[in-house]
């Protein structure tokens, strides 16, 4: 199982075996809309708060992947669940509603790939038959939190990104039929001394490329066995510090083989400067966006990285830099053999 | 691995290798004080914020543990961290200077034993050889995020409990010697509609008595196989509301049999209330206190059921009541044969 210091090898390939994926007006507009099972259309999702409408994205995907993947809750052993709202609330209060055993996982925007990892091992050590993995945002919900409320209309700098209201869940099972997983890398979290919380993306790319690394030395993989390494949310400047630093560290990449769930999941005249964040974005981009194109046959294996700042409000009026972590999960199409 | 709906059984019996107890200056004047690594005079530790004292607790409780067991922190896989803060500011700033491989977890004052249950799990199916679980809380950071800051001096009814300032941390091992981790029973979240803060213990203890339940019924334990069952840190209304559950279930438990770690850490003139709380609680009462127990013969087999208050400032001004939820470990002391 453990190869090198910090990777997983799947040796059963869990199998993923259905999805759930949940979006909010701004998704709607998206270039993805096509992907999601339900959209909705205001930000309230019928709830008196913007948490209790991420309770609700949390609630409809993980019911829905269940629902996709021929299940009942009932058959479901463990959720994986975390978001970035203080003390989880989102996530606890749908634990609360859907009656699964419960560990909660937090990593920021990582947690999408920490809880796919953490599913995938459970399964493929038979500590779960079937194992539901979901990753949440809501934007007005993180910006009320982590800045300020939407309201205000405050400005931002171009470096900044858009927090994605979605959540995308996962049942990852020992049986059925879809994608694989076959590995996963924990990351170390890395802090480069940025401080800026309008640049996450920079700060966040020495984490993607210190675990892109270590996936590549643990694993003996190279970048030739991937069609596709996707980050979670490093927007546009992360990704081109991301892309510097491979070439720096000698990973060779193809044109075009390194994307970022942040900049697929809108249009380009969406107003989100440098991209989208959160854990739902690279959630929802994996398990639909990219699932879907495994299923079709246009990509055979994909590493997605999951990245995540964390920052919080507190450290950062106690003017502290940035740590930030990267987790990597590697995904193969379904008849594919390695 | 899996043994009916929820539960572990860790065949191999991971080895809880060594430990790091490290506290406070309320905690130095407790019962348990000789059995702390180290002791700080001040709520400080030397830091600007009591968030930044925290990190040092975590720091030094994996630190020495790390040390004495005889490793070096290059050899540990990975580091499972949680505590009360928001977005586990403490947690991340430690595993940014620890630089191990980093999965957060978040489950209120229940993270200590989320984190030992996974760190035992990872181990058992070879995930790992080594890996650290520390959990962890400070009484100033925690009453300055969930309710006053101390210097406001409130008042407190006697339901409420006394969040401990102590980090413990566990080095999960393949091979070495100490206590073995045999099962693990990861809980529901259950909500009894019960939504005062200051009567955590009351809201806890359902939960608790569903986690033992459902051990009970996965595993094929019985009471009598432990010496001892202890919650995490329900307190003294809690305790109470406990054991009565139990009775009302058909869970037959001996006098003195199901005791609380929140009942143990401090002397009875410490002005505590109904006990103490806190992801720290658990950990070092378990690590410290009734590990040396074991390696002394006076236990042989304890179940430790961590248990967590999921609320936040938030979920209590939208008028929610509590979601709790509880994890169940079970320890057997070195040499026991089961």
């Amino acid at each position: 199982m453990l190869v090198g210091k910090q990777s997983w090898v799947f040796e059963s390939k869990p199998i993923i075996r259905s999805t759930g994926i949940i979006g909010g007006p701004f998704e709607a507009n998206g270039r993805l809309a096509d992907e999601f099972d339900i959209l909705h259309d205001n930000l309230w999702m019928g709830q008196g708060s913007y948490e209790k409408a991420q309770t609700v994205l949390i609630e409809q995907a993980c019911e829905k992947a269940i629902e996709k993947g021929g299940l009942t809750k009932d058959q479901i052993q463990f959720m994986l669940s975390g978001d970035l709202v203080n003390q989880l609330t989102p996530s606890t209060f749908a634990g609360r509603s859907l009656k699964i055993p419960y560990l909660g996982l937090f990593g920021a925007c990582s947690t999408s790939m920490e809880g796919l990892a953490m599913a995938a091992y459970l399964v493929q050590t038979r500590g779960a038959k079937h194992a539901v993995a979901v990753a949440s945002s809501h934007n007005a919900a993180t910006e009320k939190q982590f800045r300020y409320p939407t309201e205000y209309g405050g400005q931002k700098p171009p470096t900044a990104q858009w927090t994605v209201t979605a959540a995308g869940a996962a049942v990852v099972s020992h049986e059925g039929n879809g994608p694989r997983v076959t590995s996963a890398t924990i990351g170390r979290i890395i802090d480069m001394g940025l401080s800026d919380p309008f640049n996450m993306g920079g700060a966040m790319a020495p984490a993607a490329v210190d675990t892109l690394e270590a996936h590549f030395r643990d694993t003996g993989a190279s970048p030739e066995d991937y069609d596709l390494i996707v980050s979670g949310d490093l927007g546009e400047i992360g990704l081109a510090i991301a892309k510097e630093l491979c070439e720096q560290r000698g990973i060779v990449l193809k044109e075009n083989q390194f994307k970022d769930c942040g900049l697929m999941i809108y249009k380009e005249d969406q107003p989100v400067l440098a991209g989208a964040s959160g854990p739902g974005c690279s959630a929802v981009v994996t398990y639909g966006h990219l699932l879907n194109k495994m299923k079709k046959g246009e990509l055979k294996r994909i590493l997605v990285i999951a990245t995540g700042a964390l920052l919080s409000p507190l450290s950062f009026q106690q003017k502290e830099s940035i740590p930030c972590i990267a987790h990597a999960v590697s995904i193969e199409a379904e008849g594919v053999t390695s």
